[in-house]
């Protein structure tokens, strides 16, 4: 090649600033629209721009400032995830360059065209997802495109391998580590704080590593963050796991499945969630977490994620055909998913509804016990000496003999008590019922919504508490349930979401919706 | 409803400010973390936000800010799209809301289900669109969800109608206003430029409006730039359509199909561009523009956006059958698509090949001169006293009298002649022949990546100046290409792709694929 003009053989550069903006999940440059080294316009239609420096590089969505304030001519600024992802210190020279798209993008081209992918296909995929290589559009790209009609088990099988590659993974070091896990929607289902301290009080081994509400008004995290630290660290989780069998912790701090983290923060808001991807989601994370035998909840309901019993027993099949590939043991309990679990929504009010079940308090609500019981039961069954079908007495007899309990309160000391004392939100209103007659329907979707509203479970003490359940005989007038707020402007969403559609349907015994499993 | 404590009966409100952030076609809000009226974190997962201000409202993505530079704990910033899109000045008070997701997201997630979509569906869709109540993400939701495969050709009809109806539409007041369209992805065919003219000078109704390049190194309205102001309002437009009976206008300015805009930003980046959205933008935007009948060119060739025969038949049918529902008179011409148009490619250096071409200069492109003449021919026999077959000789009879070019002047003088003297850009290099034998193959992507990298079209002088076409015989060393830029960083950005790639395969005679079509 012959170049006739004399080209600059250094590279351009621009000074690094970080920028005070959490983009949520993406990674975003900013680049000065007068920037004299980069034509800030030419790289922006294209998307997304390569940051260089010291050997290092990240993939960013490119955004054009116009105000030297945030960022000048010299600068290239960076949001808080992506500056961290660099790991490159403020001030230092960086150069950017035109982004290649993702190759990976090809693949989903193709299945978006209708093929079906390879295993070698998703290992890169996920590979890119993982290296923060594709933006929000492309994820969603590829979320519809491997949606619930264009899967097949194989497939979903190799998306599983390929989020559990993407991450570290635990190793216990015994041949049977065992956990639960339900595949959500259904409010107040808090069940893992009672089934961890049962089957630990046995003997076995459930390290718990659950996650944060993303969508919900609380996780099993930031309700055990009631009680007891969550955070630990890898180290301390050991050695607690170690001493007490179990531990009941945020799965965060561990990089378990990162792929799945990226993905859910584009799927949740878009609302699809394809029973291949939830699949893939929940046994590549359990299977980082080193379980061995896992127990699944699939809720079923008019109001819950699986609607049908058809589709349980769909999701079922699938769920058992990936975890056989996977080698993992796996059984999948159907249960009734027509209303929320328990009598609090929200963290404080969760936590206190599983303590009154450890303590057999009369208060405590019935449901949460029965269904923590049989679950329990289940997952006790995986220990060879446990004979088949003994494992609910079992679990009845150590949990009303208080050794659930004491089990409960050996691992909030050892993860560290909470420190703060989370209270009740001052601000309530109470719903009452607009007519005479029984309970009909208690739609989770919107108790949820009114929960989250309320300022769940950002404020721990923020929920719902449901005096009222499927079948009780109400009068007109008479409170259904309360809601609990910290701040007004969470009160004020909450109460109008409220005025809107209560959640709540009275009507006569007949319409009650016959429940699909006896549970 | 009972109320124990007193809810806050006014609304909260935070002061607006206008962010110098352009987020590029999505609203960004951008709220402090310790904002004290809501919680921020509490809305971020949801990912959109409701902005309400004195009647208005928009809806936007939400980032959270740390720095109090940016913005301070009692405002809201908006990005620059955004605060336009409210209308409302800065320092009012604005209050925040969670965002509903748009109700047409059960229809595009109907879709990711399989099912078929009515034409109240696509109008939702759209409309929402339109109103920039979908995100990026949810738009690459839609985008993939009626991809290719997904789609019937009712179902592009629907689509097509409802982008139509999304925006204004112009009307000329006469039975037969004519257009060309090439549906894109070959540099350099900048044939409008010609066949505009050319009909013009036979005294048809041509108002030619276009837009500019997204992702490729120059579109119509770019280069036309080179010779005139091409953003008229649409007084002027009027004027001068009327004057003499043809523009060639940025389409920008009137709001044309404003939904195809948004989706077009997000659909490129992604690589994906299905025949069914194809054709719903590109009739969209002519029927918008006030067009009766229009002459459609689908090159093919193994770069192009049509790769065989069958698919380009395929996409052939697909426009008659839409073009026919909606009432516009079509003709579809398959040209060949293996290799660039013309010699040039970038803003002056096309304006350069049409002029010569008008000229009727030895050194114009003869490629380009034939495919202008052919098109033009085409829409000259939509003249019902023009007879089948005669199109072509009274092209070539404009074009040789020198009355297209007269025409061509008419309108630069009209428009407005270019004040600006755009000069090629002055940092040169020469891409050398690796081998002796003849150009087999030209890739119309790479050249235009060249072309684009070296700073095509935001700087107008840069891009790429082909010296050999497929089938010319040429001797190692000898030169290819010319790449033209203006900025060492675009340079160096070109050079760098074509040490990759230079686009050019050189080889033996009968190596050269054949054309699918005579043209």
């Amino acid at each position: 090649m012959a170049t006739k003009s004399k080209s600059t053989t250094t590279k351009e550069t621009l000074q690094l600033r970080r920028l005070g903006i959490d983009t949520y999940h993406e990674n975003v440059a900013y680049l000065h629209r007068e920037c004299e080294v980069y034509r800030a316009e030419g790289f922006q239609a294209l998307s997304k721009v390569k940051i260089c420096a010291n050997g290092r590089r990240i993939l960013a969505v490119l955004n054009v400032v116009d105000d030297d304030s945030i960022v000048t001519p010299t600068d290239l600024g960076l949001s808080e995830e992506a500056f961290a992802k660099l790991g490159i210190s403020e001030g230092h020279l960086v150069s950017i360059e035109h982004a290649e798209p993702p190759a990976s993008m090809n693949a989903v081209r193709r299945k978006i065209a209708g093929e079906r992918l390879t295993q070698e296909d998703f290992h890169h995929i996920i590979s890119d997802i993982t290296d923060t290589r594709y933006s929000k559009t492309e994820i969603s790209a590829f979320l519809v495109a491997t949606g619930q009609t264009d899967m097949d088990r194989d497939e979903v099988f190799y998306l599983s391998r390929a989020m559990l590659e993407s991450g570290e993974q635990l190793d216990w070091n015994e041949s049977l580590v065992v956990d639960k896990h339900c595949i959500g929607g259904i409010p107040g289902n808090r069940t893992s704080m009672l089934v961890v301290p049962m089957v630990a009080a046995h003997g076995m081994l459930i390290p718990k590593t659950s996650s944060r509400a993303i969508t919900s008004p609380a996780g099993t995290a930031d309700t055990m963050e009631v009680l007891a630290d969550v955070e630990l660290d890898i180290k301390k989780l050991h050695d607690i796991v170690r001493k007490h069998r179990a531990c009941l912790a945020w799965g965060g701090k561990a990089e378990l499945s990162p792929a799945d983290d990226i993905m859910i923060a584009v799927e949740r808001p878009l609302g699809i969630d394809s029973l291949g991807q939830m699949v893939a989601s929940i046994l590549s994370k359990k299977l980082a977490a080193g379980s061995t035998h896992l127990v699944i909840d699939i809720p079923v309901g008019p109001t819950a994620k699986v609607r049908r019993m058809g589709q349980a027993q769909r999701l079922r099949k699938l769920f058992e055909f990936v975890a056989d590939q996977l080698g993992i043991y796996l059984e999948v309990i159907i249960t009734d998913g027509r209303q929320p679990v328990g009598f609090g929504i929200g963290p404080v009010l969760e936590a206190r509804d599983v303590m009154q079940v450890l303590q057999n308090s009369p208060k405590a609500p019935a449901d949460l016990r029965q269904k923590a019981l049989r679950l329990a039961g289940r997952v006790l069954e995986f220990d060879p000496d446990v004979r088949g079908g003994n494992g609910y007495a079992i679990a009845r007899d150590i949990l009303d003999s208080g050794r659930a309990l004491d089990k409960m309160n050996a691992i909030i000391s050892a993860q560290g008590e909470q420190s703060n004392k989370f209270e009740l939100g001052q601000l309530t209103h109470e719903v009452l019922s607009p007519a005479d007659g029984v309970v009909i329907e208690i739609d989770n979707l919107q108790m949820a919504r009114i929960a989250r509203f309320a300022g769940a479970p950002m404020d721990k003490g923020a929920g719902v508490d449901l005096f009222k359940k499927l079948g009780d005989k109400v009068e007109k007038g008479e409170p259904l349930y309360r809601i609990h707020a910290e701040f007004p402007s969470d009160f004020n969403f909450a109460l109008t979401l409220c005025e809107r559609d209560i959640g709540y349907l009275i009507g006569k015994e007949d319409q009650i919706p016959k429940a699909f499993v006896e549970f």
